[in-house]
């Protein structure tokens, strides 16, 4: 195979800016006095045989964090962060933290404490014990950051000669762009190496001890994670390289093809020579340091320069010798082996790739495909060459000064993360642009190894795949086993009552009008005494007006504008006094039962008012309205009319115990409170609320209810259903402000997962 | 049991107007000479024994009509409307009409071509012969109107005395309504009696021919059906009533219960017995002559006259005894047996019961409970005391005077309602302001049997009943088969793409922009020559703009905008040029496929582009835009431009085969075309649909595929799916310009009662 020379456009770097990323990220799991994590892998990160995020790589405490790829770093970034939230969650009920460096802060003093993965698969157990005995334990703690890179097949595409076999094409140009990695990469090193320190006792089989205590990345020296410098491997053709990679696994020099840890691994399924026939995927680039002060262990912005540097070597003079590779290992090595502070071991090499990039920096800036200015981003790195001390081994150099302050800034930084981590815990890290419902779904889904794929976050709508079983999902819990028809019959108040009331489930009667002329008309045989005016379609309570007596026609046709201004039918009901329950049913059974009360606090015959109402804003579920289970609640106009007619104003001292109300309306987005009641209600309503639900053909729905007293059994008078809600709020009984929390996400996946064994701990 | 008392106030009139009526229309099909037909009743219509709507009752070609019971005379209408409309279509091919008298035209000279209807029933058979035999043939071709009325539950609940049993009650009121009914109902055939003429052969067995050729009312005279006057029944007391009828049939001077034929019949389940326990549920007023004006058999102001008449009688003393119910019968003989030009048999009672409706009348004009005015209506029927030539009776002598001239009137009646029953086949009549598909879906459902109630008329949305399977439909075909998440899957093109390209489906190459400035700076990198902008969802074509070139920035920006009016995401897609074929996929299979072309018109070499145009528009399946399948071709502003173009005007004559478009989109709407192609496309295109469809999860849609050739197997290159339809315009396969009709409101049943055997001859 001859190799194809072929050169991209400088304008090419508009498509191959679209090459799709995806980061592995490793790190260890301690104890808060630095200790290795000596618990199992949580069961509450799923089952590791089927869960494309959360791995373990060599430790049972190493833990793995698998991004999907995506060409948004947005993207990588939000998944970055959920999987950190979700495990973090675990972490802190284990009293557990994320070591935030490559390299380990503290060793087991017995190296028989650091366990490796308690993996089911056999033979990967066997590997990893086999890597341990002959690389040494110590390494097998070292923790990176893997960056894949897919360039945009588009590109390659545009490029490959008339008549030239894709494939063999798209190789070439993989394989040239890995050859560039392997000679240019001691650049990256230079900027972002960031493991200048390990434990004192820290020793690998092959090198021993580190040839100094500090130096700019321990990992990247000899010292980290190195074959035997024996095996040598050709890059000069993917041949080459598939031949040299099967002779040391025939000769026993590696286990398996896998062992061969170099800075680039082509990608595809296994054995690598399938690679000749079907074409490298992607390129794995393994060298990255964990960047400590990240709390995802790189930041955005070293993602997307990362991504121009690697893109820029498909412009670069191809170094296409095994002597230019070798050359650029040795680069690599003094780089990682030098001290933080000291310059490059070649600027001008680094100065020339810069050039490249820049000038590629130019034409995406024009673009606008950063979301910054990439000139200013590449200009900024540039310095660096000059200014060692800013690097990131410079910084933590200039910190931590000698190895005995590492392990504290490591703690301090774990601790800090972790509290970033746990922030906001009802929410969806990187998912907070979704409603609170679709975000538990996610959430639910990653913890159980369910590959989830945003189809359009805008309208909550993301596809869900277990081994190749595909689910859609909306709005949280809306799926296949809704039909349409339901859906419409909930939606329309007036079709929702014909039903229930065929079903012989008690609603209020009514009738309805289609013109307001027809409305207002009706005054005059008005025989209700209190009642409610409401329009036909609605979901979010707009457009109702409740008279506990008989209005004025002047009020009355004011309450009917009202409605008509919702919809273009009305209806007109009977208004009951009591309780209102909220009844969320799913596939023929009340799951969740809530009460929502309005805007509250309770005295304790010290606080104010306004004091009260602060710590009862405190509660971390509370936020702004829509993004948090339960709203704020204000000081505004509305609240200190209440508190005016109670005699109360927001200096008031209530008495310890007394309930003060700020709001008459109980809606959550004006500071209402929802209360947690499953366990409490008369069995007698859930079976209304099932007969409701089932009239209606709803797979899941919440029924409001609205009765005398919850406790006493459902009578032929003493109840009513009010209507069902095709699109109930879920957070009522996700995250509740008083009672239980009830996992309504995971029964949306229990329902379409039946073959999945859900873990019920959270 | 003592008779209570009771007396509704004047006011009451309010919620008893709100009594729900219905309405039974009997009549016979004829042939085009008014003989009788001989055809079986029509399997189109259903299967008798599961048919609540159209049945036969005494003879084989003697149809009975029956509404669903409604408090609204609109909605009886309608169904009048519709039921006549499917009866008229199947008699149409079978060259037959509907007899719009009372009393026959022409008697078979054969007494034996008189058919009783050809049950299966084998009891109700040999009842229809027992009948045939005693009471004569002649008489069974008898037809009348039955009106029901049950008066409104609420009222009768208000005035039930504290402590008292309610069925007791009801069944007082209800006896004192029959009573005074049977006391009083002469004025009723005084005013509406419409059968002074009969075939001059016309004889019953118990009474022979009539004494005189012409009188008010032949069939409610002794003449008409009437039972041997030997049977005496009380009416004193519904046990009375029990009492003597079951005695009657116990001394087999009645062969059944249902054999006495009373102006009134209590309605319940048999045996009458029940009635006492259980409770008289309505009654059936059973005396009204066909109006052989009115295609239906009764005006609709008739039925509101006849609504006022009968609960009027609850305000006028009750007829208590036995002596005046017999005066009643009594002067009902002697009223139907005058002349038509006769005055009434008492005047002075006639004006007694117009004074209570007149009171009444005020009220309900108060409370504008009648579309116009009661008072005025009352007034003017009571007029008609004083005028008999202008009562129903005296217009027809007036018209025909002698008997020889009662068939031809007929005939010309029969022929002219037939011209209605037919027109605008497309439609149901009656339920004209109902989407086209549910009308279609309805008139399959009444067809076949299934009850159909409207749930929400201005939502299409309409409940089915099939011996109490209970279905929903919405739109004309959305039911429990489909599912929620597939409409929203199919609502939002960014998904319908991502999935269908994940199913190997070829979509159009594009992207979409969440901000209008993101869509703005992506004109730089535009490398599409012809693309397209929509707005991300929708499904009526607003917001489109189809780029053939690449634009100006100053067009591309304008159709951003324009398509950012309509959503707040904008897709951007490769515009591929072709024929568009929708197929209709419904339940993994191609049913139809359709071509829409643009408005046009072909020369026939004589006729000029406008007369051309106006022909078009004659075809009867044009209406106005959304009332019919096509819509009327316009002559307007882009008509001419297009014109203009070719170098034509409306004056040009094209040669014969000419073909000439005057519009460039093909929209329906604007005058398009559509064409079935269910039969002429390669199955490969029909594949890739059901692919579609599946892969969205699917029950039924509407996919959209752009080819170059339909009639070549779809290669990976030679086709692409624009959309899939969740509410896809069912009448451009149910009622194409050109090509075959396809059922597509039969499929929509088929799926949802598969214990139905669908009859396919229409």
């Amino acid at each position: 195979m001859a190799k194809q020379t072929f050169s991209f456009n400088q304008a090419d770097i508009v498509t191959l800016w679209a090459s799709t990323i995806g980061i592995e990220r490793e790190t260890l799991r301690i104890n808060h006095d630095g200790s290795s994590a000596q618990t199992p892998h949580s069961p509450e990160w799923g089952d590791r045989n089927h869960q494309p995020y959360i791995q373990t790589d060599f430790g049972e405490n190493q833990l793995e964090f698998i991004t999907p790829p995506s060409s948004s770093t947005d993207e990588i970034l939000q998944w970055l962060a959920a999987l950190h939230q979700i495990v973090a969650q675990t972490n802190e009920k284990q009293g557990e933290l994320l070591w935030p460096f490559s390299m380990p802060g503290k060793i087991p003093t017995n190296r028989d404490d650091i366990k490796v993965a308690q993996l089911t698969n056999q033979t990967e157990l066997h590997y990893r014990e086999h890597l341990a005995d002959y690389y040494g334990k110590d390494v097998q703690l070292l923790s990176g950051i893997h960056y894949n890179l897919k360039i945009n097949p588009a590109t390659i595409e545009k490029h490959c000669p008339a008549g030239a076999d894709y494939i063999e094409f798209s190789n070439q140009v993989y394989s040239k762009l890995a050859r560039n990695f392997m000679r240019y990469r001691w650049i990256l090193t230079y900027l972002l190496g960031a493991a200048p320190f390990v434990d004192e006792s820290y020793a690998t089989n092959l090198y021993g001890k580190p040839h100094t205590p500090i130096m700019r990345s321990i990992r990247q020296s000899r010292y980290g994670y190195q074959n035997h410098p024996s095996i040598q491997i050709s890059y000069e053709s993917l041949e080459a390289f598939v031949n040299d990679l099967e002779a040391a696994v025939e000769s026993k020099a590696l286990s398996v093809e896998k062992e061969l840890y170099r800075d680039v691994r082509f990608r595809r399924a296994q054995p690598v020579r399938q690679l000749i026939e079907q074409g490298i995927n992607y390129l794995e680039f393994r060298n990255f340091d964990i960047n400590p002060f990240a709390p995802y262990g790189i930041w955005q912005e070293d993602m997307e320069f990362i991504r121009l540097f690697i893109l820029s070597l498909l412009y670069i003079e191809d170094a296409a010798t095994d002597e230019a590779i070798d050359l650029g290992q040795d680069y690599q090595f003094k780089t990682a082996e030098d001290h933080p502070l000291n310059p490059p071991i070649n600027i001008s090499e680094a100065e020339m790739v810069f050039a490249v990039m820049r000038e590629l920096a130019v034409i995406l800036d024009e673009h606008q495909l950063y979301k910054g200015s990439m000139v200013a981003l590449v200009d900024k790195k540039g310095r660096l060459l000059n200014q060692p001390e800013l690097t990131l081994s410079g910084q933590l150099f200039e910190i931590v000064q000698t190895p005995d302050n590492f392990l504290s800034l490591g703690m301090e930084l774990a601790e800090e993360h972790q509290r970033t981590y746990i922030a906001h815990p009802y929410s969806l890290h990187g998912f907070e642009s979704f409603e609170l419902s679709t975000q538990d779904v996610i959430k639910e889904a990653i913890r159980h190894g369910i590959e989830v794929t945003v189809i359009d976050a805008k309208e909550n709508l993301i596809k869900l795949d277990y081994d190749g079983h595909v689910e859609f999902v909306k709005n949280g819990n809306m799926t296949r086993h809704d039909s349409l028809i339901s859906y419409f019959l909930m939606e329309n108040k007036i079709a929702t009552k014909v039903i229930l009331d065929e079903a012989a489930v008690r609603v209020p009667a009514g009738l309805s009008f289609n013109t307001f002329e027809e409305g207002r008309t009706y005054y005059s045989q008005l025989t209700l005494d209190a009642f409610v005016i409401k329009p036909k379609n609605t979901n979010y309570g707009l457009g109702i007006t409740i008279f506990e007596e008989k209005p004025t026609l002047d009020r009355y046709v004011k309450a009917l504008e009202f409605a008509f201004a919702e919809d273009d039918t009305v209806l007109l009901e009977a208004f009951a006094k009591g309780t209102e329950l909220r009844f969320y049913v799913q596939e023929g059974e009340v799951k969740a039962i809530v009460e929502r009360q309005p805007a509250q606090v309770i005295g304790d015959g010290q606080s104010t008012v306004s004091q009260l109402i602060d710590q009862t804003n405190a509660d971390p579920l509370r936020g702004k309205k829509h993004l948090a289970p339960l709203t704020f609640i204000e000081k505004g106009e509305a609240e200190m009319a209440l508190l005016d007619a109670a005699g109360l104003s927001l200096e008031s001292i209530p008495d310890s115990g007394q309930l003060v109300y700020l709001r008459r309306n109980s809606n959550i987005s004006t500071g209402g409170l929802s209360i947690d009641r499953t366990d409490e209600v008369n069995a007698s309503y859930k079976f209304i609320a099932v007969t409701a639900a089932n009239a209606l053909g709803a797979n899941f729905c919440g029924v409001d209810i609205i009765m005398e007293d919850y406790s006493v059994a459902a009578s032929n008078t003493n109840y009513h259903v009010i209507e069902a809600n095709f699109n109930p709020m879920i957070t009522l009984h996700r995250y509740p402000g008083v009672g239980k929390q009830r996992p309504v996400g995971r029964w949306v996946l229990e329902q379409l997962y039946p073959e999945i064994e859900f873990n019920t701990t959270f």
